[in-house]
C-alpha cells in the first residue's frame, strides 16, 4: 500500500472520461507532464482518426498529441483500472448510462470531476453522486475549476485552475500533472463549494444569455453578475458552510469567464430562450442540453428547503420549466436586483 | 431656510457641468424628471448647434433634447448660482481649471461627483477635493456610480445606479431625479468607498487592456477581475473602514462593466500600452489621458502609506511611470495572482 502510494505521487496514473473540448484539454494538459494517460471515449471513429492524424477530429482538433502517450480505449473499464487517478469530463446527462457500463470496482480510486452539473438522474452534484451512490470516501474525491475555457488551453493561453480535493495531498497531485507554463494550478479544501459554484455559474450564464436575447445590454450584465456573485453565496453558505472568499477564482473567475463568453452553450442556450425559442426547439436546435438547464431545477428544488434569497435561479426556472414568458419573468426580476 | 430646503426636495434645481457624453447622459435622465435644467459645457459651438438641432453636436447625438428644459450656458457661473445640485461631469484633469473661473460661492450647494477620477494637482478623490479644497461638509458631497455606460443611456437601455451621500435625505432627492423606466437608482452611505472604487476600477480596467493587448484571453480576464477586486476590497478597507459588501453593483458592477467594456476608454488605453505603444504616443493617439493614468499614481502613492496588497496596482504604475516593459511585468504579475 505504501509503495502504492507513492507511485501515486510520483508517477500518478490518469484516466480521461470523455472526447469532447474539456476532456481534449485535460488530455492536453495532462500529456505535458506524464509519459502516458488512459484515454476513454466512446466514439470509436474519433480513436482511429486520432491514432492515424494525432488530433481529435471532432472537438480542439488544432492540438496534436503524442500518441505513443495515449492509451486509447472504447472500454470504460480499461481506462479506470488502469489508473489511479480517474477525471470524468462527459456532459452530467451521459454520466449514469456510462457508469452503468462498470464491472470493476471504483475503490481506492480518486474520482476527479470535471463535470461542472448535476445528474439529472439523482440532482447531485458529481462528487456527492459519487459517495452516496459508489460509497467513495470524500478524501478521494476532487473538483476540477476554472476559469477555464478548453479553447484557451488549445492555444495555450495563460489560465488557472483550481483542485478541490477531501485530501489535499492527492489534490497537489492533481495540481502538478496538469500545471505547465500556461496552466497555473492550486488546491482547495473546499470539494463542495467548488462544486456547488460550477453548477451554479452555468445556471447565471443563462440568466445572462436571457438577459442578452431580451435586449438588456452591457450594463444590465454587470449588474446581473454582480447579483449573481452574492446569490452564489448566500446559496452556498446554506449547503455548505465554510470560511470561503466568493471571490476566489474558482468561485467569482469560474462565474465571470462563464456569464462573459459569447461561446458558452449556458449563455447561448438561455440567448435563445430570450430571443423566443421554446425550451425544446433551442434544445433541438443546440442538439444538446446545456448543463445549466438541469442545474437550474435542481438548484431550484434544493433551494425549497436551504430558502436561501435566489430571485436569478428562480427566474430561470420559471422560464425553463413553468414555461412563464421571459420578458414578463425578466421585468419582475428587474425589481429585485440591486 | 426651511422654505428652502422644501423646494431643494419637492423641485430640486440641477446643473450638470460638462459637455461629454456622462455629462449627456447625466442632463437625459434629470430631463425625464425636471421641468427645468442648467447646462454648462465650455464649447459655445456645442451649445450653438444643440439650441438648433436639439442634440448634442459631439456626444451621444442620438439624444434629443427639449431644449426649453435647457438653461444651456458657457458661463459656469451662471450654472452654479442657478442650482442647488451641481454635477460635475467633465474629466478630472479639467476640474482645477473650471473651478478657477468661480467667482460665485459652493456655500450650500450639494456637489454630485460623477467624474470618477483623481484631482492631478491635489491627488484626492473629486469629493475630498471638494471638502479639502472648498470646505464643502460631507453632507454636501455625493457621488454618482453605476455601473452605467453612457451610450446605453442613450439607448435607454435598463441600468443602475448608486448615488452614494453624506446625507441619505439629498442622495435620494438626486436618485429620485434621476430614475425612470429604464433607471434604477438607489442610496447609499459609502460616500469614500463609492468613488474610491469608481477610481480604482479605472486602474484595473487599464490592466484588462494592457492584458488583452499582450495576448492574454478570456481566461485570464476572469482571474484579472476576481483579483481585482479582492485587491479593491483591501485597499479601501485602508482608506475608510465600513461594513459594505464589495460586489454590491457599485462596486463589482462598475468594475466589471468597465472591465469588460471594449468602449472603455482606460480598457482600450490599457490596450494600446499592451499592444506597444508608449505612454506619450498613446496618449497623443487618443487625445486625453484616460482617467485611470492619473489614478494609478495617485493609487500607489496612497499606497505606500495604507500598505494594502495591490500587485495590478504596482503592475500598472510600473508600465505607465516607470517605464518597464508591460510583457515582464505582467509575467511576474501573473505569479502573484490566483
Amino acid at each position: 500500500m505504501q509503495i502504492k502510494k507513492i507511485r501515486m505521487i510520483n508517477n500518478p496514473k490518469f484516466a480521461v472520461i470523455g472526447g469532447g473540448s474539456w476532456a481534449t484539454a485535460i488530455a492536453k494538459m495532462l500529456c505535458h507532464n506524464l509519459s502516458e494517460i488512459a484515454w476513454y471515449m466512446r466514439n470509436d471513429t474519433a480513436i482511429e482518426e486520432l491514432k492515424v492524424n494525432k488530433h481529435n477530429p471532432n472537438y480542439l482538433s488544432s492540438v496534436e498529441f503524442d500518441t505513443d502517450q495515449l492509451l486509447l480505449t472504447t472500454d470504460i473499464n480499461e481506462a479506470i483500472s488502469y489508473a489511479d487517478y480517474i477525471v470524468f469530463a462527459i456532459p452530467s446527462a451521459f454520466l449514469g448510462s456510462e457508469l452503468e457500463k462498470l464491472t470493476v470496482s471504483l475503490e481506492g480510486k480518486i474520482i476527479v470531476s470535471a463535470i461542472k452539473g448535476i445528474i439529472p438522474e439523482t440532482g447531485l452534484i458529481v462528487g456527492q453522486h459519487f459517495m452516496e451512490t459508489y460509497n467513495i470516501p470524500i478524501e478521494n474525491i476532487a473538483v476540477l475549476a476554472g476559469p477555464c475555457h478548453a479553447e484557451e488551453v488549445a492555444l495555450e493561453r495563460l489560465s488557472y485552475l483550481t483542485i478541490a480535493g477531501g485530501d489535499l495531498e492527492k489534490a497537489d497531485v492533481i495540481a502538478k500533472s496538469l500545471s505547465s507554463h500556461y496552466i497555473k494550478a492550486k488546491t482547495s479544501d473546499d470539494v463542495m463549494g467548488t462544486e456547488y459554484a460550477a453548477m451554479l455559474k452555468n445556471i447565471y450564464a443563462i440568466a445572462a444569455g436571457m438577459a442578452h436575447g431580451l435586449g438588456y445590454g452591457d450594463n444590465f450584465q454587470a449588474l446581473l453578475m454582480s447579483n449573481a456573485i452574492r446569490e452564489m453565496k448566500k446559496f452556498i453558505k446554506k449547503v455548505h458552510k465554510l470560511k470561503r472568499n466568493i471571490n476566489d477564482s474558482a468561485y467569482l473567475g469560474d462565474l465571470l469567464v462563464t456569464g462573459y463568453s459569447l461561446f458558452s452553450r449556458n449563455r447561448m442556450f438561455g440567448n435563445m430562450i430570450g430571443k423566443g425559442y421554446t425550451v425544446i426547439s433551442t434544445k433541438m436546435e443546440m442538439n444538446m442540453v446545456a448543463e445549466g438547464y438541469y442545474a437550474a431545477k435542481s438548484a431550484y428544488l434544493m433551494n425549497l428547503e436551504l430558502k436561501a434569497k435566489t430571485p436569478i435561479i428562480d427566474a430561470v426556472y420559471d422560464i425553463l420549466y413553468n414555461n412563464k414568458e421571459p420578458k414578463k419573468v425578466f421585468k419582475k426580476l428587474t425589481d429585485k436586483l440591486d
